[in-house]
């Protein structure tokens, strides 16, 4: 019988907002991925197509952290039907010592957001022109939102597009995020030039077909892809990686399977076994990045257990220094 | 923001003994395997050597519940060091049709244990001669124990025998259960006597070197190995699957893995893309189970998601039924 913390969404979002320290967080995650002793196994994935939902389930072993998490994503897709919101979870905070349940938390995927734009942040810090101030994001949805957010605490923007499928979205999310960032911020109904007169470009949809294409890419622009982490996803067109001067997976082996790079793969544009350096390699400087302010860099983002386990130990610590949670016996 | 519904261990403790209702309950899950329709990925799997610990990830959606389990099952061999138990963990139950958070089960490994027992007695169930009534357990840890109370609910015991590397947990387990189920049960000094004089024999031990020799076994017999859940543990000599008439896996593609079949299979006495009709096969009658009072029959139990999510799913029912637990804001 153990003292198991209980800290639900609004205990975490009080904790961990999306800020500089989120990010250096993330970033310090990708850096010990890059050092070794990290203990990432292979991510659960579990589809119930009746229910048009899947859920993931990731992990990870961090050196020098007390704890490691385990992070349950549900993905139901036409929840909004009903009023909910499609994705959803929670975080559990193991003993890395014991492996004792420490903490339940109830975050219904908020930590995961926060995570996913902070790793964002962490692509465009090393490996956007550091001069880049103009962002288009493709996809209006939270991550969206949160991915504009996250960049414009590492490169400060002038103004910002955000084109999606849905106009009407799109429209509200630039109003939303103009207000909140106090930068212009506009709706594009032109994908193409949107992209086309962007430093930064973020593409953050469940598209299955690519919604960014190579022809639109200028030189100097930095593209992060973080829509796609289940196999039949795909971004941004192949042609896109080729293209680019400089491709960085978050982890490679889950890239291959689940990213853009295995759009690539498939598509016959890369080798199955091509190598290409890590984020964390870049941050940690054993890999170059970008070489100069006319490559073309793309991070193709799918999410890792590192992020989950450093995210979800600073949550706790956070919420603990602030007197959130309930203790309960189990 | 939903509600969430927390129990603990105590709660789980009283809505789920290890009975009949349990045993069907997981004979029902079973079957569903055999049915189809049921989704089981394969299970997460983390080991951290520095902490001699390990952390498995099960989960199965069936068909006809409304709710998933996704289980998290740890194991840390040092903790009885620290004064604390080997395995603990929790169960999360989540709406198939929303993925929502439902209920948090922090059982601390509890109904993973009943789960197990009662795979056993549902193994004796439909592989045990119908006049067994003596048993040998091989291991005298808490599943040990268990499984000999589950035998005993579905085959009758007359007297038992328990045997284990450390005598003196032997003598310890033996008085107890002789307590328990109320009938002779001996402490065996010679592991290969007791195994040739009981009907029923179950393995229930973390063993990397086979502690079950096929020359000790006898016509009519059947075995239950169920301490194989690792690629590196193996309780049963090769030859015994062999000397069988009939092997019989929880899932095969588990079994094949890391159950006794692998060991089987590395021993190059059976052809890795072997088939063999699984226990929910056997017990729906698709596929036969014991010919005759003279065969030796094998169950080789690995663990499965489906029982968890009907295990789950039960004490759920059960301990709301009986008022228990606490309801969360999250």
């Amino acid at each position: 019988m153990a003292d198991v913390t209980i800290l639900t969404e609004a205990d975490l979002r009080r904790a961990v907002p999306l800020d500089l320290d989120a990010i250096a967080c993330v970033e310090h995650s990708f850096v010990a991925l890059s050092d070794g002793g990290v203990i990432m196994p292979p991510i659960l994935s579990m589809a119930i197509e009746q229910a048009n939902g899947e859920v993931d389930v990731k992990t990870a072993f961090m050196p020098g952290l007390d704890s490691f998490a385990i992070k349950i994503s549900p993905g139901f897709f036409d929840n909004p039907k009903l009023g909910l919101p499609s994705t959803s979870g929670l975080m559990v905070l193991f003993s890395a010592k014991t492996g004792m349940v420490e903490a339940l938390l109830l975050d219904n995927g908020y930590l995961t957001d926060v995570r996913t734009a902070a790793a964002g942040a962490v692509a465009a810090r090393h490996l956007a022109r550091a001069d880049a101030a103009t962002a288009c994001i493709l996809g209006a949805g939270t991550q969206g939102r949160l991915q504009l957010a996250a960049l414009h605490l590492v490169r400060p923007l002038t103004r910002a597009t955000i084109w999606a499928r849905d106009a009407a979205k799109a429209e509200a999310a630039a109003k939303q995020m103009s207000a909140e960032l106090a930068i212009p911020v506009a709706a594009a109904d032109d994908a193409a030039i949107a992209v086309a007169e962007a430093d930064i470009i973020v593409t953050t949809t469940p598209a299955r077909s690519p919604v960014l294409k190579a022809e639109w890419l200028r030189p100097g622009q930095h593209v992060t892809a973080m829509g796609s982490d289940q196999p039949d996803k795909n971004e941004i067109e192949p042609a896109c990686l080729t293209r680019a001067h400089v491709y960085v997976p978050d982890r490679l082996s889950q890239t291959r399977k689940q990213g853009e790079l295995r759009a690539a793969i498939a598509a016959g544009l890369i080798e199955p076994e091509a190598h290409f350096a890590e984020l964390g390699d870049i941050i940690a400087g054993k890999a170059p990045g970008r070489p100069d302010d006319a490559a073309i860099t793309i991070a193709d983002l799918t999410g890792t257990g590192v992020q989950d386990t450093a995210i979800a130990t600073l949550a706790r610590q956070r919420a603990l220094a602030h007197g959130a949670g309930t203790q309960l016996k189990a």
